[in-house]
């Protein structure tokens, strides 16, 4: 099949907003309680952060599993990849994730302020000061006839969508309000001229949204 | 993660049959109208039958999908294979699926009377006279690491759950009423006792019961 351009599991409140305000070090999604956007996917016996058996295998979990399936590379923002604004100060940030970050793929980190790839693990960072489109003609090279997915921020999957790169997108509505920060929608009724919209309530509060391109 | 035994994208009315009666060449379900029971995975992108771009991506993709996601092997009954009963009268009969079967594993088929393997296409058939537990610890040991799915007819999947071997099921029940056939469940509810159930309406009209193990 023809290379996807795809969003998963990405994570907003019921008033569309996926981060907070007030990004740290401490709070990578700022002031907003990011438990409550994400522990649909925890939960799951595929979830990110499992270290024990158990979990569901529903709904929930399939959803989860699929942010990997035939996935060849990343898109980021900066603002995914860590706190600092600006020039770098010194090169030792290297991500939120340890020496094994959970893509295990080349990721495409888009920036102002390059810098020299990293690699961790199976993953490795590239830094792109470039358009969506030039990124993604980047990452899809990258993906050997895999998907690309894209990974957020909010900034980040906004630009997509407003350059119309993307294919498909997973998000997972929670059943709180944030009232303000990252706003990835006022509603997802806002994307239906371009998408096919399936909305699948989960047994967990989340209300899962399918989109595809018509 | 442990080698999991999994049913996929098993097929029920509403009334919980999988086939009809009266198996032959011409209908491999009977006189029941199999339409109606597989239209939902048709519909879809992954769809096995399709054969041109197009079809949807929401909640029956995702369901579709997992028929192949990390399966090593199936085992499936003798008429699930074939509409033969009995000795075989010959060994011209080699499944109802051409030159490349979809399976691309080894699959193993149980019957009483045995015959040669067959290989066609990545996929091997394997005739087994064997009970499902020791059916399934050859599957196992075949699937190289992955999971071993049940492939079915009805008789299939319930000699597995009779033997209590299998860890999750997927079963789509769709909107229309059989009467009389192979019978999977008087209701979903009578494996409850061992599986969690999760209950998942899909706007294709089926809906996905998600079961797996307490």
């Amino acid at each position: 099949m023809a290379q996807m351009v795809r969003v998963h599991n990405f994570n907003v409140s019921s008033d569309g907003y996926g981060a907070g305000e007030g990004q740290s070090l401490e709070r990578p999604f700022g002031d907003a309680d990011a438990t409550a956007l994400f522990s649909w996917s925890g939960a799951t016996a595929h979830g990110p952060t499992r270290t024990e058996p158990g979990g569901s295998y529903g709904l929930d979990d399939y959803c989860t599993r699929e942010w990997h399936r035939n996935v060849g590379a990343e898109i980021m923002g900066r603002n995914k990849f860590g706190p600092q604004r600006g020039p770098w100060e010194n090169l030792e940030w290297e991500g939120w994730w340890g020496a094994e970050p959970p893509f295990r793929t080349p990721v495409f980190v888009l920036t102002h302020h390059v810098r020299p790839s990293i690699t961790r693990g199976a993953t490795t960072f590239h830094f792109l000061n470039a358009s969506p489109k030039e990124a993604l003609a980047q990452a899809l090279d990258a993906a050997d006839g895999k998907d690309v997915r894209i990974g957020g921020g909010v900034a980040t999957v906004r630009a997509f969508l407003e350059a119309d790169l993307i294919d498909q997108m997973h998000v997972a509505v929670a059943p709180v309000e944030l009232g303000r920060g990252e706003q990835l929608w006022t509603s997802p009724d806002t994307l239906t001229d371009r998408f096919h919209l399936e909305r699948i309530p989960s047994p967990s509060g989340v209300t899962h949204h399918f989109f595809w391109r018509k």
